[in-house]
């Protein structure tokens, strides 16, 4: 079966070259393009790489970026991964979609839109079929994005809990990654021994987004989830992997066994379709007392393909009718291109590909 | 007028150390001595001290520590002050209220028990009088206690808004310094780049002290306050400061303006009674998006002898009928030493010295 | 007597902030005006901000931007500081100059020209008389400039050396501080938990401005010295302060104790002459194990005025014939604003303002 | 062919834990059993690690922790890697190689004797012969030191150039991990945001190391080279990898592409042997502006069992007659146990085992 040919836009930043490192031998897709503005056509990746301990291949970084261009590329590529930063993203996508590319983004331009699916396979699978209600369906193209990078985290582990025990109230202090800013992103004076207990839009973004991804999916779209959800974001001095303190009250209280089986045996689609970024086990629970950890846990998961896909918990413990937990995933895969990769497999899996 | 000698048990400790900073030019009290284990009975200060950043006088430095004995203490200072680890702590300080000394202690020892005031005279002053109900204070003998770095921070802020508006729900997640572990402490490989979210029996002690800080004083000792209490603890990679993340509910929500306006007036005890170590504002508000900071912010507090001893809260903001704010506090000074010390002053200003 | 009104230019920038932070309460300048860019033409003071934990007066903070034009600030101050960037200084401090303006200088712009005093007090205090050579003069218009900053906090010990013993070899590798390439400056995701062997032009800097102010002064100019100095630079995750490992070579091979006599025992003109600016001790030798370090010495420098003005030197030691220490000195005080101004406190005291 | 029965002793320390690592799939050895102190015995691997991530299989972290004894060893496995204390290390090897065990030590206590070689493969493969010399050579027991961490990463290029131009003068400076002092090791106090400009005998070890390695094997056993070694020694809030900055004189200067093409073109023993740790390049040479970083190239080397086992170096440049590069080998896997893995690997193939 021949590889379906892909392109990833924005492929110089940071989200840009996880897409290249999850794309490199991919078993369904292969890179047909590279995409960036103006300022790098023509120079091969190496040379505009940004971040330098992603390893990639010598022939990878050997390939010449391309200007992002909708008809060239969808004369090319059946899909488009899209890294693009969200002030260029929303025009460029719709563009591809209108070409008949199927758009998988990680930018937030598009991902509170009515039609658009805010995708992640472990919670909301059937919300993919939003896709059908896209003018440009008919010809192919669609626009499907990933959750923000602290929400995917949270939102899987989430889910497994309110199908079995009925969130009412969700309560997170985030410790971001400074990865999560790009590059050059967040400026050394600014982290180096110190917290910044500010992240624009973030603690927005991740009330929005949950509940629209807890969300039920109706032949009228979604209805959104209804449970309590407050954010609080911070910037810590840590490289990769978004750590999250999390308090949950829900329709009954369970057990800490309980929940922790709960976890456990959680088997969403994509380890029930044996996608292939999707790891063995979604949820990780950690039973030591100081785990999970960014530096020990950012690169959970099983196997190699599935590295830094899954969301590793720990520390579950309640107080009162409140539980309490720690969770872990890593932003630029989980949280960023990983979610897109595997937003793509389960599309190609249900057939839209 | 006299000084009041006091002595520093534990003076080669994190905790010690800031207690001889805070006490060398103290305008109510005189250094009588330093004490610690035998291990450095007989050596200068300067031979002993563990944190290198703290400046001391020559004069100072070149003190001789002695051996901790009660009697010996009690024949030279009315006052001791205590930075001893917990499992000294309790045999220590009981033998030298037993000696008639006045022990203002950091340790948790004591904190707990039903005649003991864990106080913050900011937040209950009045639970002071509890030392009337100790065995040993007809002798002159009694102990106080400051509370945990942590419930330090967060207890000063709440206490104003519960009087203004009745707090009944309060979750917070921490971002901790590691100078809170003292020296050695934290190993530099559990925590450059990283995050350890635990904190031994730290959620503990933050959900009890808050109840017991925040309860009325009756005739019949304390009733602890009945909010919903929830806490979790992190270590982060920052040398001086915690960081907290607050939600809250309280019996009406407020506006953030009559929140804001609400902590900018508070002005407790210490203010009111000009102790020598209260900061002229005992919580600072900051409008800025991005603060507080620890870098920015730990060190809050004026005048100079108050530097450190301020609160500083920012980001007030709403969801829905949540109220969520951040704040930093200094944790060996506000949240240590500088507690024990401003407990002493008002003592003091209260007639028990 | 009436004080010198001073312009800052690049206000806004780190080295801005350190010359505002520096001329706040100045006993011989005053600050006339704060200059920069367009963009921040008519902010105030405290919105432009990029150092968070600099702390200035509320009256300062309120001090409004002025627009960079040569005859405004001429009419108004005798001196102006300039924290400006290379590529503007140039112009900028030509201009002024012409003007009449006395120009102490961080930039490196004019640096290497054969009529301008690559200036520390400390090291070369007759290279001043060059400005007699410049051609605006006779105006009362001049530049002088400060060392790079890794090079002052060398120059200071190398000049105490070198008269002493003759200097042959000076081999230096740097550990630098962020601050030293301002902000943003060094993204967090380069240099946390990592070292970068690399600031650019950083090591030609120091060989070429070691030899021109170890240099004679003669009736011709400068000759330039001629020991053989290699310098290898990096970055490091510190804030502020840079430290240097030093080895070196002298025409005779002093005894470590006669090293550190030497060190202890050099006043140089600032000290000489009670320069404001000028510690009570140009170099401070430590005798520890393991000092300097950044964290405790950045700031070394007595008085108050002086504080982070002093350079610190610690383990001394020999390797055969040659002689190896280490040393500390703070970046944006000693090695920026702070080596202008003493630069200017230097010219007052010799009757050039 | 049957594997030979390794031991590992210390096995619950930073370099034991890296031996256990390199040892489970080692294609020649097979761990006969881990050796710790009476503490730990008996407790399984899992409950003894000390550094969090580093992967071992299930299996391996349930073996179990047996106290060392030389006998029992010594009838059960033909080799021991020992990454045991200094302290206790003199003995206990000793009594092994007694026992008839073939010893490769990361410790520092015999490595200067005059019939233990200091090996590197990459260096002195041919000092491997001093064993004969020991009196306990003749019933197979003997006992071979790998060198201190910075000495490996330095002594491999030098050996390059060496051979090709002749040394006569090397002089360091080192920017140390945080993991070359194990765990717990350095204080998260002192070197968070710090540089420390000392390590214990860390600058003797260089200098004393550098020349029994670079020296020559003769009938009377090792003659020292000569050249002039000076060292300087730091600890950076990195936590894998050291850092050199390097200075060099030769015989004659060469040009820096010589100088490039001379490290590339090395090939010594273990790659020309294909030992199973050696990595195809020996030194990788970087053309970047800013590299090695000890983020980047800590872990260079392949195939994937030789990871961390290559030396990079960069940024070759000249000042005058002197050399100057940079380079990063990692401490714990090339400069400790992966060098007695490899030295085990030569004695193999050399027909000791």
């Amino acid at each position: 079966m021949a590889k379906i040919q892909v392109a990833v836009l924005g492929a110089t930043g940071m989200i840009g070259q996880r897409f290249v490192q999850l794309l490199e031998d991919h078993p369904w897709f292969e890179i047909g393009g590279l995409y960036a503005s103006e300022r790098s056509e023509g120079k091969k990746l190496r040379e505009v790489m940004r971040v330098k301990d992603i390893h990639l291949k010598e022939d990878t970084l050997d390939r010449r970026i391309e200007q992002l261009d909708a008809k060239a590329i969808a004369g090319r590529c059946r899909v488009a991964f899209s890294g693009l930063p969200t002030e260029i993203a929303k025009d460029a996508e719709s563009n591809l979609a209108e070409a008949g590319v199927a758009v998988f983004s990680n930018a937030a331009s598009h991902r509170m839109r009515d039609d658009v699916p805010l995708l992640i396979p472990e919670v909301n699978p059937d919300h993919l079929d939003l896709i059908k209600g896209q003018a440009t369906f008919a010809k192919g193209g669609f626009i499907v994005t990933n959750a923000n990078c602290s929400t995917t985290g949270l939102a899987v582990p989430m889910k497994a809990l309110d199908v079995a025990y009925g969130l009412c109230f969700v309560c997170v202090s985030t410790y971001q990654a400074v990865s999560g800013a790009g590059y050059p992103g967040v400026p050394s004076l600014d982290i180096l021994g110190n917290v910044v207990p500010h992240i624009k839009n973030e603690e927005e973004k991740m009330e929005i987004e949950m509940h629209k991804m807890l969300g039920k999916m109706t032949p009228k779209g979604i209805v959104n989830a209804n449970f309590d959800m407050v954010a609080s974001c911070a910037r810590v001095p840590v490289i990769d992997g978004h750590t999250e303190s999390v308090v949950l009250q829900m329709d009954r209280t369970p057990s800490v066994p309980e929940i922790i089986a709960t976890l456990r045996a959680f088997q969403p689609a994509p380890q029930e379709l044996h996608l292939p970024t999707a790891p063995t086990q979604a949820i990780i629970v950690r039973m030591e007392d100081d785990r999970p950890q960014p530096l020990c846990d950012a690169y959970a998961g099983e196997p190699a393909r599935a590295r830094g896909m899954a969301v590793s918990v720990g520390r579950v413990r309640q107080s009162g009718k409140y539980t309490k937990l720690w969770l872990i995933s890593h932003n630029t895969l989980r949280g960023g291109a990983g979610g897109s990769v595997i937003n793509a497999e389960l599309a190609k899996a249900k057939g839209y590909l």
